[in-house]
């Protein structure tokens, strides 16, 4: 995935490259939309010449960032994510809000798609002048994503964006990414007969401030009900959040635009009581931690993984476990041990 | 905690102390429970000179290892955990099965307790000429208990123990550990007014493969029943389990012996459908691997967050971070080529 860049910012990159990271920061903060597009495109690539524009550049940024509400929005594909976006997005703007679009899907370099890449699913909100939807970052990890996601969060807030809307579609980790750098998780659902879990992955319903029913509306609109009810239930089950937050189901109707202002009303309130209990910012606190640390051990592991010798050496002993010839332990010793010599002779 | 030997079984280790691990082994393969115990002595001791013996036990043990039943145990304390055990184990004995009792509490290293220490509470099973009791595993880091403890598995497994229980208390990461060690997961419950999963820590609902709802008579058996309904609603509504197995919710007594032959023929059901359908060979090798992955992982960890040079530069980030001065990312890239420089520098 070296040098990738998405073809439709490339060319507004190579007009800017004579600009210096100054003149596009002083854009940025005059909320350009070209000056944060590019700079995001920056991030996404992965020339080494971009990354020293791109280290400037939120080294600049961090001090103007921070002030928005950050919010991850889950849910299988066809539960209406982008109808929920565009619905919500026009409330937000309506009430003086500039809302900021993005995405974390790191199956998007393999089906070579994008889950914002189809920009006619929300053509209400891309006219609008205080909407930025971008579509996701590409790019073979899912640390990898999660990072320039993250940096394009930064970026956005400097540029004045005050609620950040993350998209992910419910599959591998990337929820758990997702909620790692938001404030908010909202997991969208439709009414369902039977397991109303089923298709979601397990952990996600333990990560929700809110579900929201969508669909809910027509012949919808009783099964969907009765989905709140369950999920109600369900969720008085689970012991009490850190943030003291009770977790919500609404039944809403993104389409038909209906119990869209009582979700904003109830994440004004999520802020309200985290705000002054102080989760809020621990919370955030506690993120930066957990990125610092995941990508440090990322970074440690590919270390040690990504070097031939060691693999090999890997699978020989995965073949002595499988055979009962050797503990786990003791393998996990012998190939540490390997592992530090192969460094000591360096 | 290095040098750390249980005193009750520092004598007979020193006794011992010429023997050679051939009569050891010799001693374990017929069963000898001296030798079991001299042997997991051992395995909780930090003295190199052990650790050597015990590779060569550990080596040896590993071919005879496998054929059992591996339950692993949990509940909050007071739930009657032991007088399950205890019942449960009289059971597997008058089946003619071969019982040990393992436990995974990491915490008792601090509390200088042990939650099978207090013998008086299984005084029946401690009895038994085919019940092995074993208090549990000492030590500062649930990675160190955890693999003193599935060492002492394959040692119990190959002097031809076919049931295994490995109970921990519902605190801290021990349920973890333990499902990752254990073919079948257990959670003890009682009935109470309300919030259900009052107490027990998020994700090991869906860890269990059947809930026991214990206390489950007199005047409580009303509200079990309505627990145990409550339960399986909440169960439904998780997705299937990798195994196909659809976790149980049981009404028990364990202090009348009430349901408890119920409970091993579920089990035997269990073994049953995963052993046929594939799940129960594939898990246990998954079970190697993660522990093969997880011990290396701690070790590289360990070797970074352990430099006490890297301490003090990683704190310094943290401020940084905290200061919005820079980012995560940045930082871990800061921190880990300082730590490659002094590798190499070395």
């Amino acid at each position: 995935m070296s040098n990738h860049i998405n073809p439709r910012f490339q060319k507004g990159l190579k007009k800017r490259k004579s600009l210096s990271s100054k003149q596009i920061l002083k854009d940025l903060f005059n909320q350009d939309k070209v000056a944060l597009s590019q700079s995001i495109t920056m991030i996404e690539s992965e020339q080494p010449r971009h990354q020293n524009i791109v280290d400037e550049l939120i080294t600049a940024c961090l001090p103007k960032s921070g002030n928005s509400l950050r919010i991850g929005i889950t849910g299988v594909p066809g539960v209406g994510k982008s109808t929920f976006i565009e619905s919500f997005g026009k409330h937000l703007i309506s009430l003086g809000k500039n809302v900021a679009v993005l995405a974390v899907d790191p199956s998007s370099s393999i089906s070579k798609g994008s889950i914002l890449g189809d920009k006619t699913r929300m053509q209400a909100l891309v006219t609008e002048n205080n909407a930025f939807i971008r579509p996701t970052a590409s790019g073979s990890s899912l640390g990898g994503v999660a990072r320039k996601t993250r940096e394009s969060i930064i970026l956005c807030e400097a540029a004045g964006y005050d609620v950040i809307l993350v998209e992910t579609v419910g599959v591998g980790q990337s929820e758990t990414a997702v909620h790692s750098m938001t404030d908010f998780f909202l997991l969208l659902k439709l009414a369902g007969a039977g397991d109303q879990l089923q298709g979601i992955k397990r952990g996600i319903i333990e990560m929700a401030d809110a579900i929201l029913i969508n669909k809910a509306d027509g012949e919808n609109l009783r099964a969907a009900q009765k989905a709140k009810m369950e999920f109600q239930k369900a969720l008085h089950l689970y012991p009490e959040k850190e943030s003291t937050w009770s977790p919500k189901v609404k039944c809403i109707s993104a389409l038909n635009e209906k119990g869209i202002v009582r979700v904003w009303e109830m994440m004004m309130e999520y802020k309200k009581i985290t705000s002054s209990n102080g989760y809020f910012k621990k919370n955030r606190f506690n993120q930066q931690k957990f990125w610092l640390f995941d990508s440090l051990n990322q970074k440690l592991k590919n270390n040690f993984y990504q070097n031939p010798k060691l693999k090999l050496e890997l699978e020989q002993k995965l073949k002595q476990i499988e055979g009962q010839k050797m503990s786990s332990f003791r393998a996990a010793d012998e190939l540490y041990n390997y592992y530090l010599k192969g460094l000591k002779a360096k």
